[in-house]
């Protein structure tokens, strides 16, 4: 098939898939969303819609028929489902081996720790006792993080043990061995980094500028770039950014999460096989967007720039309260003219549901990220979404 | 109605209104959009399509009750229809004032005379014995440009007469007086330039770079950003788009497209009262393109900024030969990270049809229009559309 004739499928219409769409429409592509939700970011601006569940195999095989090529917007999805598919020679990228490896927590560090990526120590745990005998300070010591090694996102299925007495809680909390569970180390880090990277059909790579991330509630909050660490750890960064890369053999747009300690250590922390919250600076800020290159990876094409424009600093509009969504400030938001803002598209605020972002870019080519970051905390009074 | 729960509708569906879509769905607005053609550029990502005539004021009243505020991407439509929803209260922007003085040349020149701005000699004509008159040197003297006042595009409705020996036959190929009909001073230009220009409902304006056109054909063919004028005609042209936004007072993204003499004059050419084929170049090389700023300005929020990032070169990618269409080389285009191509959904290639096009940025923001501008020939040959 002609490239520019490829059928795009998109597992997940949310806000990811919805800027997917918007790159892949530029191009022309005609593309088709799975999701449940039939008011989906994505559905308006999409070609087709299979309106199924994430788990139904049946959704993805009429997916499959609809396309030439399938990608998916987030991780938990039916991999089986996608595997199959991927048995009978469809293209699926970033590939299901990838998926299914990344998927698992406990799989990925195990990919990441045989590839010699720096990462935190870790080990599967079934049962209360293994926790307790992983905190001896022989051993990983407390604080510990337990996790589940599947599902998790935004936070959920992590709990930090501060010290033995913590240990039953946090084992009842995450399921009581219900879930498959992993211990990992816990790095006193200084700062979250994290770097989007893409890599095409042929291996060919590319790797975006370094990323500070703030959370709040264990939501990305802000990510401010070029991320204010010294030139060392920014080259060292991307260099894991790209070895990364090459663990997962993924084809498309990847992020990787890394903590940055106070002397300068660099841990991946997690890795993610899509574009990510992290990277939609790369809207305004970078010549191509991450949701333009993983669109040029998965149809085989190369890679546009992706290096900085100017400072950029990205926050996410959550939603403060249940309701109908209302967005407030944007008229107030717009006198400074170089800031964007994204809807997408959600009907319904609840608190803390990500309802779009903006990002705020640098009043010259040569401003500072300080100053950008400045601009752009100044407005998060100004510019809410609320629900009424 | 809250800003961002205003519904915009469009009249017409073809790449312009599609490109708008693109920048209104980053907001999350609703988007109807009316045109007669089914499988139109807009079709598969607008909310809503009215397909109608652009004569039919059916088509324009469904359109109104839909929306909160209509546009329009040409200005060769029914702005009769328009006109009575706008007597009822409803938001046409530009305004059908604006439409209507445009729509006619005769009274878009009319206008910019009357508004102070350097335009080429003009005069209404009804027969091949005035056009003669007006041929004689000690009044306009030859060539001398004969045009129908409503209808054209693209250099069609326009003729060029060289001499006396000319006046019927160019008389004849404008519909014999069955169209109205204009002459004007032929301006021996040493270059053709454009400019972008928007203006908000408040009467905020601003003005993107001076960008310069070479037409292959009558149609637009490259359009190479900043223009190779000199300073103080680049400052004189500027000054000019800005004084043209206040003569029609529209609300809005317009182009002012001008000629500039070898001596440095600059004479006002054409108004289009809508984003322009030679600002697509603002998508990859402004902060914001000129469709986002057009769907600011007519939802009543402050623009973003203009200024240029980089000098930046679009080529028109025009249909080479009928059928269906084939695009051939983006694979070895995108060989070179600072080129995007933009396909505007078209099915049916024909020779001379607008297809899509591509921009090419500098490779260093100190890089010149003329190294830009040879990247952007050399790919003329290597991507192309084609029918088959």
């Amino acid at each position: 098939v002609e490239i520019i004739k490829k059928k795009i499928g998109i597992v997940g219409g949310g806000q990811l898939g919805k800027m997917m769409i918007l790159e892949a429409k530029r191009l022309g592509f005609y593309v088709t969303v799975l999701d449940p939700d039939a008011q989906c970011s994505a559905h308006s601006i999409c070609d087709h819609h299979i309106i199924a569940s994430f788990d139904d195999p049946k959704g993805y095989l009429e997916l499959s028929k609809l396309t030439d090529v399938i990608t998916y917007e987030f991780e938990h999805i039916n991999a089986k489902a996608l595997e199959n598919l991927e048995s009978e020679g469809h293209l699926i990228y970033p590939s299901v081996t990838a998926l299914k490896t990344i998927q698992n927590k406990y799989s990925q560090k195990t990919a990441l720790k045989a590839g010699e990526i720096p990462i935190p120590k870790f080990a599967g745990v079934e049962t209360p006792a293994e926790i307790r005998e992983y905190g001896k300070p022989e051993n990983l010591g407390y604080p510990l993080m337990l996790k589940t090694t599947t599902g998790g996102y935004d936070g959920k299925g992590n709990a930090l043990i501060r010290d033995e007495a913590d240990v039953e809680k946090a084992f009842a909390r995450l399921g009581s061995g219900k879930k498959e569970l992993m211990v990992e180390e816990f790095i006193a880090f200084e700062k979250e980094i994290s770097i989007i990277a893409c890599r095409g059909i042929n291996g060919e790579k590319t790797v975006y500028p370094v990323a500070e991330n703030t959370h709040k509630d264990s939501i990305l909050d802000i990510t401010a770039v070029p991320a204010k660490i010294d030139a060392a750890a920014g080259e060292k960064a991307s260099s894991i950014a790209n070895e990364v890369m090459s663990v997962f053999e993924g084809v498309g747009t990847f992020c990787i999460e890394m903590f940055v300690t106070a002397g300068g250590d660099i841990y991946v922390n997690e890795v993610a096989p899509r574009p990510h919250n992290s990277g939609h600076y790369t809207i305004e800020a970078c010549f191509a967007n991450q949701f333009e290159n993983h669109i040029r990876a998965i149809v085989g094409l190369p890679f546009g720039d992706t290096s900085l424009i100017t400072p950029a600093v990205m926050v996410n509009l959550i939603g403060e309260s249940d309701g109908t969504a209302k967005l407030l400030g944007l008229e107030k938001a717009y006198l400074d003219p170089h800031v964007h803002v994204h809807l997408y598209g959600k009907k319904q605020s609840r608190k803390g549901r990500k309802m779009g972002h903006y990002t705020v870019v640098g009043n010259t080519f040569n401003d500072t990220v300080d100053n950008t970051l400045k601009r752009a905390q100044d407005l998060k009074s100004i510019i809410r979404v609320v629900g009424e």
